[in-house]
């Protein structure tokens, strides 16, 4: 299905069908389809069985929709923003989650590096909530993002970075969230105009790259609201 | 494996060993064994494929060790801390991520409903990422917790909370999180002293668990540190 990705379970295909997303088909059990009804697309009843086997999920939840990826906004970076950059991320549930933050915290737009995992892959979906129909996700080399960007700041979680409460964050810049196991690469490391850090009181090394994400972005809009 | 629970992967092993656990038994592969020694646990050494055999994982890391899940604490709650309670929280990778945020933040204690997650699951251990040795995890009915213990602040998100930004977080008190779909069950919300929210700029609907209980307890350790 070059092109193409698949939602599931009711709630997901709900928030599809209220998207800019183009859908191409809806398989759903005649008492979804009997709620649902949606003019402008095919929705093909399926037995729970053919739904089974559709899915991803041991208990898939009524329905599947299969949609197209959006072609990549090559001008979603307008400066004036405040932007997620991910470097290498690999779990698909911190991706998932990641997107999930963007929307709360009114991000339009979160950036991964080319060798992150892929968000159209159904556990990214299905971590995002539906956060994925609403923020707009781009994939692109960072070098040359910061390259392109000069006059944003970039903003990185360092061992030796100051104590995000006590410093401050700019209104706009791209916050780089590096790789799980690795942290922010080498060769990105020197395009940091600013290390943060957020402090720890006890004993865990890390932690989870989206509650890392989360707990700074936290912290970013309530120094800037 | 009654009473047991399975510590899968090198690293989590080694912070296993550096804990008061009690380690029944390790089964590493011959690299593994070279190089670590236990002189006081029986370090049994297997193949690729027995490893296999033993994980819940489809590329296992060098080694696995069977340890004695702790007997409960039942002193664990002593006032004058801030703690963490889970109201029946259902994902492995939530609790996990949970118990590695209080590890960071220095909360010693961790309480879920006795209808949340196990959190000997090796999905949770895995998440932990080491955390679960460190943090004390008591299993206790919630109700008896908050009626026991009225001298705490009980501390919850609900959609008409105040802005934690803009509210005063005591410096000790339980933060109650709710379950993922449901949020706060109705006999709990009536001990909820105080009602807070994570102000939203965009459009979802939520923030996943472990994200939100990472926000809160750092806008709580902002403000008392």
């Amino acid at each position: 299905m070059y092109g193409k990705f698949l939602v599931e379970g009711d709630k997901a295909v709900r928030e599809l069908l209220h998207s800019s997303f183009k859908i191409d088909a809806i398989y759903g059990l005649s008492d979804w389809i009997s709620i649902h009804s949606s003019p402008h697309i095919t929705v093909h009843m399926v037995s729970e069985n053919e739904l089974l086997q559709l899915s991803t999920h041991d208990k898939p939840d009524q329905v599947i929709a299969i949609a197209d990826i959006p072609l990549q906004d090559e001008n979603a970076i307008v400066g004036q923003e405040l932007y997620i950059a991910c470097d290498q991320l690999n779990d698909p549930g911190n991706a998932g989650t990641i997107i999930r933050i963007a929307d709360w915290f009114g991000i339009k737009t979160v950036i991964f590096s080319a060798g992150s995992v892929d968000v159209y892959n159904p556990k990214v979906v299905s971590a995002a909530k539906g956060s994925l129909f609403r923020v707009k996700v781009i994939y692109e080399d960072l070098k040359t993002l910061f390259n392109n960007n000069k006059e944003l700041a970039v903003i990185g979680a360092a061992m030796d970075g100051e104590n995000i409460y006590q410093t401050k964050l700019p209104a706009i810049g791209i916050l780089l969230i590096g790789n799980e196991a690795n942290g922010i690469s080498d060769d990105l490391y020197s395009f940091l105009s600013q290390k943060i850090s957020i402090p720890s009181y006890g004993h865990a090394e890390s932690l989870n790259a989206g509650v890392a994400t989360g707990i700074i972005i936290s912290e970013w809009k309530r120094q800037n609201s």
